[in-house]
């Protein structure tokens, strides 16, 4: 071979981009401890708790709420390839990336797509929704994300659910970037399919994927005329081993020290409370955006509809701003998120997610990002975004 | 909730089941390293040093050579569901579980499985193949399980790669329990795909599946005439990301820190060397064999056939499997694994994988496994095992 490499040694970064947010010490190590027998009775005794402390997190009471062996996209395929049969019509919301992948999956799984578009930075709207529901009423499934990791824009979940519900259609809801940091109401919602992901919120290393299914969206995958295409996710498989009882059966090898770290970062959202992890993103937020609009720097999403742990905020006049985020990266050791498609070198993603939501942060991003935008002379007000931002505190 | 769960403190266990194997420390410490973004510039140096090390284990030159972001299956199903496309005839050799998986695979991506079968125990007979490719000239793909996990079979994986490339089928094949303890030489085979895990011979934590794509494969895969249909899995975008070039394209979030395991563990498998890691695997192989059967205990498979890191042997007359592989367990923290499908009942499977193949371990289990057979006066010779398998070692 002609490269000699060495162990891996990270730089400590602090993570303020789209995800994965910062895995706090205790969750890296409880990853590391010694891996046992995917089938061990401790080891099953720990997906037991996995599974409720899940529920907890999704506000929910649904039997079926376990975590996905792969990331978020396999989460969101999960979804999808158990509940669309070929020629199923499934109304899907676009008001950023992830509602596209969403149409993709539907295709797919040889569904048609019914797409209900919005702009890229406003939420879902639920008008557009219900005509499309009353011009659709053989549409099975209405699907969309409640929190767009691409805009930061956060649609109205409960409504959604509602409409769906009334028209006689299951949902299915991307909560990757919201669960654990805004309210994931998923039984009060009505919700038929969630699924999430663990490096955002619930700062969890990456490569796991939270779902959550109603029993009448299980029961739609209990009754399907068609197999489902995929073997690795076929829940009618997967239950066997994620299902309850005392015997498991053999489907895959689980991701035994991912699902300790998984075990250990609920236990630290459950530790806090919902409600306190909810307001203190909403809280770091508030300083961060004031620290922000003091600088001169504005928003994407409207106020109102903003996800407080993911600030996607335009760039400003004249800024290279791949130049800012290397700057940031190299000197500060700070990763802040770049714009994807439409939005693509146009704006910042900021992310305020989990554990990374905290002052310490708010303050170093705000003064990282002056320091290099002074010497890029670009159009900001100097000397202010701290200030701005420690008022929200005080 | 009902429940107050704490943090999960796993026992340490010795793990010579059929996998997950004993994870070194050295891999468990690079696990905990702190969490960078998937796409920062020192992670993707990284991922090119995976790459090349993976490369170096497949003994390939292949281009396309990393880990797909899920456990072994999903490997496997990411082979099928870009080679396969709706009518292609896929040869499928069955001589145990894994090669039954494959053809539900096929079926799943709408293939026609032509089934090769063979008994359980047995390797795949390549007169058998050699016929079926024959009557079925309009084959696309021959498919095989190299080491069957299931019975501990290693079929000639060089001879059925031969017979494929002689009657124009590409080859897909299943490593996951050969990479790293016995020879995997995917360009002298002239093997098309070829999927393994991390958490059997490469003593890695389970949850990510290195696959290696020839030139031919990758070309069929990109002139496919239908969509993958698997979206996650789908090749032609999963390689955006891990493909060749500074610019990443985001398609999923890598798992970080699995992948910084992977890393370390290929690390300490060059460091060894292939070759002295298949000689280790051997020479335990041997020494366990004398113990077992100086005690009375004969194996599955028939001697040449058999794989040196996982050996299926037959239950004693009269007792209770289930019932040793619990005492061994709780009295010896020590996992060995039960039997599959139709040997479920009838075998117990001993692994001696990647980091677990030691002496330590060999006596270990002979002494353990001697000790509660003995309590339930079972039929087997005493006192002898430990002497016989040092025997080999002297």
């Amino acid at each position: 071979m002609p490269f000699d490499p060495a162990s891996f040694n990270p730089p400590t970064r602090t993570l303020m981009g789209p995800g994965p947010s910062d895995v706090p010490p205790r969750v890296l190590e409880a990853l590391s401890r010694p891996t046992i027998g995917h089938l061990d009775p401790r080891f099953v005794e720990m997906m037991e708790e996995v599974k409720g402390l899940l529920q907890y997190a999704f506000m929910t009471e649904n039997a079926l709420t376990m975590p996905v062996s792969a990331p978020g996209s396999a989460g969101m395929e999960t979804c999808f390839a158990n509940l669309v049969e070929p020629g199923d019509k499934v109304i899907v919301c676009i008001n950023g990336v992830f509602g596209g992948r969403m149409k993709e999956n539907v295709v797919r799984c040889g569904g048609e797509a019914v797409v209900v578009e919005d702009e890229w930075g406003s939420v879902v709207d639920p008008q557009k929704v219900e005509a499309a529901l009353q011009a659709h009423p053989d549409a099975k499934i209405l699907a969309f994300v409640h929190a767009e990791t691409s805009t930061g824009a956060q649609s109205d979940a409960a409504t959604l659910c509602r409409l769906a519900g009334e028209h006689g259609c299951l949902t299915i809801v991307d909560t990757v970037t919201s669960l654990g940091g805004t309210p994931v109401k998923v039984d009060e919602w009505g919700a038929d399919a969630v699924y999430s992901g663990t490096q955002k919120c619930l700062s969890c290393v990456p490569g796991l994927s939270p779902v959550t299914f109603s029993d009448r969206a299980l029961e739609a995958v209990k009754s399907r005329k068609t197999p489902v295409q995929s073997w690795f996710l076929d829940l009618n498989l997967v239950l066997g081993y994620w299902g309850s009882g005392a015997q498991r059966t053999y489907h895959h090898t689980a991701p035994v020290n991912s699902l300790y770290a998984l075990h250990e970062a609920l236990l630290i959202l459950r530790e806090e409370g919902l409600e306190n992890a909810w307001a203190r993103h909403e809280l770091n937020h508030r300083a961060l955006k004031a620290g922000l609009e003091a600088m001169g720097i504005g928003f994407v999403v409207k106020e109102g509809d903003r996800l407080p742990q993911l600030n996607a905020v335009t760039v400003p006049e004249g800024v290279d701003e791949a130049a800012v985020r290397r700057t940031l990266l190299e000197e500060f050791n700070l990763e802040i998120g770049a714009g994807l498609g439409v939005l693509a070198g146009k704006v910042w993603r900021i992310g305020l997610m989990g554990h990374a939501s905290n002052r310490r942060n708010v303050l170093f991003c705000l003064a990282a990002l002056e320091s290099v935008l002074s010497r890029m002379d670009a159009p900001i007000e100097k000397g202010v975004a701290v200030d701005a931002a420690m008022a929200v505190y005080d």
